[in-house]
C-alpha cells in the first residue's frame, strides 16, 4: 500500500493530457508537469486514455473452464438441463473452484478489471467447495483484484433440502452477499424462495443479489414481490436484480411502474447486454436514477463457450444491445462497466479524483468510444498504485 | 496464379492433422506426410485449424472511416437522420471511397476474409464516386481479396429523381448486383420501388440484394412483394434479402409462410446477428434449406462506431444473437460466415476439398467453437495459394 508512481502524459476519460502522482496507493495529485519526488518510478503514459479500473459486477469465478481442455458442449436447451449438467459433471471435469477462480481473476485483471463481484454456487452436492475456493483466490490475489462473493443457490434453494442451511454457512464463512434465483420458475415457490433469501439478508445483515431470468409477466410478478419485500424490510439500496429480462418487455404499462419503484427503492440492475434475450433499457434506467452495472456472467463454462472477462468488450456488448451509436451513449456503456459497477459493489474511494484509490487502466485510443470498440489488448492496469498487468501479461502467474 | 505452397500439419475444420499441397493457386492434395516437389515453399501449420477463407457478404466498403481521425457521433435517432447526415458530410469528412475501401479491404483480408460483397452508395449528390472508388480497390487489391459490388440506392430510389438513371449507369460500369432498400419506409412506394429494382435486374441480367430493415407486419408485407416478383419473373436463386428483421417477429403465423417461400424460391437471407433488433432465426432458416450469409455491415462509419471486419467475430455475434451454445451450433455460425456466404456470392471452387481454390485461413484453437470465441489475431491468410497476411500484418500497405 506504499506504492509511489508517476504516470506521465495520460488522458483521464480521453480528455487533456496530465500527469498523475500516486502515493500510498492513492491518487495524490493530478496536474500538468508534475515534478515527482526523487526516486519515484515514472511510467510513460504515451498520451493514452486513463480510466478507473473496470468493474466486473457479475460473474461466476468458481465454474469457468478457462485453461482447461476444450469442453464440447452438447447440453440440452432448458435452464434446468444446464444447471443439472454442470452440477453432475463438476468433479468429473475437474472444475476446481480455487484454481479456476484464480485463472479467471488473472484474466480479468489483465484486461483491466480491478473489482469482481462473483456469484458462487452453493448446493448439496458440492457444499461450500466453491465458496472456499473463491475465498482462497480472493485472499491470495488481493494484490491484483478485489473480489466480493455472493452465495448463490444455483440449483435452487427450496427444491433441494439442505441448501438453505449451506447458504447460512456460506454467509458465516465469508460470502458478503445473499444470492437468489428465479423464484417462480426454478423453486416454483416465489413466496417461499423470496421469504427465505430476504430472511437470510436480515439475519446476516447482508445485501441481496438475485438472478431474475424470468421473462415478461412472470418476471414482472417476481420483481414486484422483490420490490414489496425490499420496501417492507427497509432494504432500500441493498438489493440488486441481475439480468431482469422482464424489463425488456416491449410494454411500457408493465415496465414503467417497475422502473419507478426501482428508482424509489434504489434497487440496482445488472445487465450483460444479452443479444438473444429481452434486456433492461440501460439509458432509460440510468435516466430514472437507477444504478445499472454489468458483468461477463459465465465465462467459457459448461453453460456456453463465450467470454473473455474483458469489461471493455462488455461495454461494447451493452452498447450493441442498447443500440448505442453516439459517443455520449458509448460513455454510458463505459459508466455501467466502471462507476456504476463500483456503486453497486459499494467500492470506497473509487474514481479518478485526487484522494481516490489508484485503481486504473491505461488504454490506447483517441476517445472513450474508440477505446470501447477497438478493445486494444495493449493495456496497463494499476491496482492500488502498482502496475499489475502490461500488454496482456499479469504480474501473477495462473495456476 | 502459379503459387505453390506446402502447408504442413494443419487441421481442416479442427479435424485430424494433414498436409495440404497447393499448386497453381488450388488445393492439389490433402494427405498426411506429403512429399512436396523440391523447392516448394513450406509453411509450418503448427497444428492450427484450417478453414476456408471467411466471406464478408454484406458491408459498405465505400463509407468506412477506418484510419481517419475519430468521428464524434452526435447523429439523431431516425434512419433518415443517419442517411442524410452521411450524404451531406461525405465530402467534408473526406470519405474517399477508393482510399477507404482499400483500407477496409486490407483489414478484412488480414482477419481472414478472402471474399467481400460490398453495397456501394449511388445517389444524386455523389453520383458514381463510390462505385468508381470501390471498383478501383477491387482491381488493385485482387491479389488479396475478391470484391463484388452492389449498386445501392442508400438515399432512396424514387424519392430522389435521377437516382434510377445513376443505378443504371453503375450497373453498366461494373456493379454486379442490383441493390434496394426498405420499399415502404424509405421510398414510401413499395410497388414503385420494387418494380424499379426488379426491372433493373431484368434489363441487366443481374441478381438483387435488397436491404429490408422494416419490422414486423410491414417488413413481412414488403418481403411478400419481393417473393411475388421473384416468382413471377423467374428469379429463383437470384435474390438476397439483407437484415430481414421481420423474420425475427415472435409470431410463427407471420414468419413460417415466409420461410417456406424463401426456401421454395431459394431466396437468401443476410443477417449480421444484430443485438438490438429482431433477427432472422439462423438455425431454423438453414434447417429449411434457406441460404444464410452474414457480414459486418457498416464498419466505423457515420452510422456507428462498431466493427473491425473480423468475420470470426461476426460468427460469434451470430452465435450470441441466436443463443448458440453447443459446439454443433457454433459450427452453423461459422458456416454462415464461410460456405453459406460463398453460396450467396456464387464463388466457384470454394472449400477445403482437393481442386478447390486455395483461399484459406489458419487460426489457433482446439475446436471450431474455440476459434470463434477466442478470435485470436494470430492468423495466417492464404489467397489463391499465396500467404497474404500473417499475425495481423498484410502483404499490402493501406493508403
Amino acid at each position: 500500500m506504499t506504492a509511489s508512481l508517476l504516470l506521465r502524459n495520460v488522458r483521464p476519460y480521453a480528455g487533456s493530457a496530465v500527469d498523475v502522482l500516486i502515493e500510498n496507493g492513492k491518487i495524490a495529485r493530478i496536474a500538468a508537469g508534475i515534478e515527482a519526488p526523487a526516486g519515484t518510478p515514472i511510467e510513460d503514459g504515451r498520451g493514452e486514455i486513463m480510466l478507473p479500473g473496470l468493474v466486473e459486477a457479475h460473474t461466476h469465478l468458481d465454474k469457468s473452464l478457462w485453461g482447461q481442455p476444450w469442453y464440447v458442449n452438447e447440453v440440452g436447451p432448458k435452464l434446468l438441463d444446464k444447471i443439472d449438467n454442470e452440477r453432475l459433471n463438476k468433479r468429473r471435469l475437474d472444475i476446481d473452484p480455487a484454481r479456476q477462480s484464480a485463472r479467471q481473476s488473472i484474466q480479468s485483471s489483465l484486461t483491466g478489471s480491478t473489482h469482481i463481484l462473483s456469484h458462487v454456487d452453493v448446493d448439496t452436492d458440492h457444499g461450500l467447495w466453491g465458496v472456499e475456493g473463491v475465498m482462497r483466490t480472493r485472499d491470495e490475489y488481493r494484490d491484483i483484484v478485489d473480489i466480493e462473493i455472493v452465495a448463490f443457490p444455483q440449483s435452487g434453494l427450496l427444491r433441494r433440502p439442505g441448501t438453505l442451511e449451506l447458504m447460512d454457512e456460506a454467509l458465516k464463512l465469508g460470502a458478503g452477499i445473499v444470492g437468489g434465483l428465479d423464484p417462480c420458475t426454478i423453486d416454483r415457490d416465489p413466496k417461499g424462495h423470496l421469504d427465505a433469501v430476504f430472511e437470510l439478508c436480515q439475519r446476516h445483515g447482508k445485501p441481496l443479489d438475485i438472478h431474475l431470468h424470468e421473462p415478461g409477466e412472470v418476471g414482472a410478478f417476481s420483481m414486484d414481490m422483490i420490490i414489496e419485500r425490499t420496501r417492507a424490510l427497509g432494504m432500500k439500496g441493498k438489493v440488486t436484480i441481475s439480468h431482469a429480462f422482464c424489463l425488456g418487455t416491449p410494454d411500457p404499462a408493465l415496465v414503467e411502474p417497475l422502473i419507478e419503484q426501482l428508482a424509489e427503492l434504489d434497487i440496482a440492475i445488472m445487465t450483460t447486454g444479452p443479444a438473444s434475450r429481452p434486456a433492461p433499457p440501460v439509458k432509460k434506467l440510468l435516466g430514472a436514477g437507477v444504478r445499472v452495472c454489468s458483468g461477463s456472467d459465465g465465462i467459457r463454462d459448461t453453460w456456453g463457450p463465450y467470454g473473455n472477462a474483458d469489461m471493455l468488450e462488455r461495454a461494447m456488448f451493452v452498447g450493441l444491445r442498447n443500440n448505442f451509436r453516439r459517443d455520449d451513449e458509448l460513455r454510458l456503456a463505459l459508466d455501467v462497466c466502471t462507476t456504476e459497477g463500483a456503486k453497486v459493489m459499494g467500492v470506497e474511494g473509487y474514481g479518478l479524483g485526487e484522494g481516490c484509490v489508484a485503481d486504473l487502466v491505461l488504454v490506447p485510443g483517441e476517445t472513450v468510444a474508440e477505446a470501447i470498440v477497438t478493445r486494444s489488448p495493449k493495456r496497463r492496469v494499476v491496482k492500488r498504485g502498482r502496475i499489475v498487468a502490461r500488454d496482456g501479461v499479469s504480474v501473477r502467474t495462473a495456476p
